[in-house]
């Protein structure tokens, strides 16, 4: 077992006692960093980045370098399957992603392959080994992949949707469509998910950023129980240790119940959840990951300090809690805030 | 007391009996109607056909002809208060409503003065009284405003928002200015509603369409609280009945139990709530709205009909229920869909 200098992400994801809570940020490498957009300004485009290993890896690191954080989080995509598979991602300045080929009928979805990452998306394990030799053991790396459901969206809008009418459609009126669609994904992201942690990935998160727009009940028919194949499929054990899976869905709240059941080790959780009634509701099954509003990061120590200060309280006393925003950190925020951020999770958290 | 021929609303929404589930549209009037959009095209422009009240009263009708519709609810929009008040609304075609003078600093907030409805907006109490005429006691009316906290992001954005970045810069950096907005926006909603009432409104919606955008502590803080107080504000008793008051936080389904406490009749609930859940969290106390997703309209009959059931069941047996879209009604639905689905409602839920 290789050692791990700092294991307290790892200890709080499985409930196990830490001396102070551990504390990452979504999307930490990325665009609020100067270092990362002159790096990117240098590489062209998005895509180079995350498809060249020695940028993705320095682009990973580069936080690390600035705050005291306890995880890295590889630098990649959620639509690198898709783009794999063979839809055609690109990037437009201030729109987000596009594919070139969306899916549009059936024979779109018969024509897809299950993916191969060793064959198909060497770029992302590569990325892997590169960081985990880089780190050398002082912090774990997290790998991920978007959602089944998260996926199709993309896959099926060809962009980002405000209320993915065309998915949607799908969903009610070709319901037999879309499940065959996420079997392909679901595999895909199995596949996916396991190369990275063979490849070296300590911790997975599934970014599942549009269950939220699901009803109820479509919620666990359409995202849930592909997330719950996707847990029950991901090798348990790898290098000695024991590898945790945390399972985020934006807007999820009210189905947390049912996500802990899933055999999943933690819920990433948005701030609009009061970490003391998620904790109440399922804390004994698995840890609890968030959940600051990443508009505070923007307002600067004043705020930062009373907000992470409540969350902490609202967590209570105990294991089983990582720091973390309930969403992206956006490309706005002074890195000196994010900074005061980590730090003072840190200083308010330490039992000694 | 006026004759109603169908209060199966009201009784629904005071969670007495009914022969069948009431149902009525978020945004039944509006752009799904060819007869609206032709209305439109001769108005020349969407608050030419608001602030006339023969417009206001003929598009509020419109969708009464073609469905059997419980409710007529006021044609207007949730942005008339800041209109009145100067900001200069005005709205560009695929992007939404923009205001001219949106607030940029404290002084932009002390020159607000609270709403006087009968001085102000006399456009919206006019077309109230004639729609009552017109309507002849079919149906009940409903009145409507957006909550305090939802009209406050509007004016300090300046138009849609995604993130809400300047809105919630005041709520971290400057807490009491966005306050002291609140307090004059709780003013004029209770005059603007009271005005409604009193004009022949005979239930009130308060739209808090951004509340779900708001952290848990916040949520309660900058946008419950001061729903809590226009609640209580509201003229209770009208025409010798009471007027149910409906609170819809889109995105709220974590705070439930708390809005169930201000005094409102009814929770309006989108559709990531289960029905069922929600009844056995506060069905007690308040009669629950909703919750069809909006995308099951595009599909048609062979995708409405199960989904209606399906909500019909997940709330049981009982009084308590109106039915209703999860959000408002998109323009792209067949009318015809929109007729099976009223219909559908109608249908399951008779007792004979």
């Amino acid at each position: 077992m290789d050692s791990l200098k700092n294991d307290s992400l790892i200890r709080a994801l499985l409930r196990q006692p830490t001396r102070r809570t551990p504390v990452w940020m979504m999307r930490q490498a990325g665009r609020h960093l100067p270092e990362y957009r002159a790096l990117r300004a240098h590489a062209g485009d998005f895509m180079s980045l995350c498809s060249h290993p020695e940028w993705a890896c320095e682009v990973t690191l580069q936080p690390l370098q600035r705050y005291d954080l306890d995880a890295a989080i590889l630098f990649s995509d959620i639509l690198t399957i898709p783009d794999a598979m063979g839809l055609g991602l690109y990037f437009v300045e201030g729109e987000g992603p596009k594919f070139r080929k969306p899916l549009r009928c059936a024979k779109d979805v018969e024509s897809l392959q299950v993916l191969d990452t060793a064959k198909d998306l060497t770029y992302v394990t590569d990325a892997v080994t590169l960081i985990r030799r880089e780190l050398n053991g002082s912090v774990p790396l997290i790998g991920f992949s978007g959602s089944p459901w998260t996926l199709a969206t993309y896959m099926i809008e060809g962009a980002a949707s405000r209320d993915f009418a065309r998915t949607k459609s799908w969903l009610y009126e070709q319901p037999e469509l879309l499940h065959q669609l996420l079997d392909i994904l679901t595999a895909s992201v199995i596949n996916y998910l396991n190369a990275q942690i063979l490849s070296g990935a300590q911790v997975i998160q599934i970014f599942d950023t549009w269950g939220g727009a699901l009803s109820d009940a479509a919620y666990y028919e359409f995202s849930l129980d592909y997330m719950q194949k996707v847990v029950s499929s991901l090798i348990p054990v790898n290098e000695g240790r024991e590898v945790p899976v945390i399972l985020f869905t934006k807007g999820g709240g009210m189905w947390l119940d049912a996500l802990a059941k899933t055999g999943c080790h933690a819920l990433g959780l948005d701030w609009t959840v009061n970490l003391g009634d998620a904790r109440r509701r399922v804390g004994s099954k698995v840890a609890l990951q968030g959940n600051m509003d990443p508009a505070v990061l923007r307002a600067g120590p004043a705020a930062i300090e009373p907000e992470v200060r409540r969350i902490l309280r609202s967590f209570g006393d105990g294991s089983g809690h990582v720091f973390n925003l309930g969403h992206g950190i956006t490309p706005d925020v002074d890195p000196k805030h994010a900074a005061f951020f980590v730090d003072t999770v840190h200083r308010l958290s330490n039992t000694g």
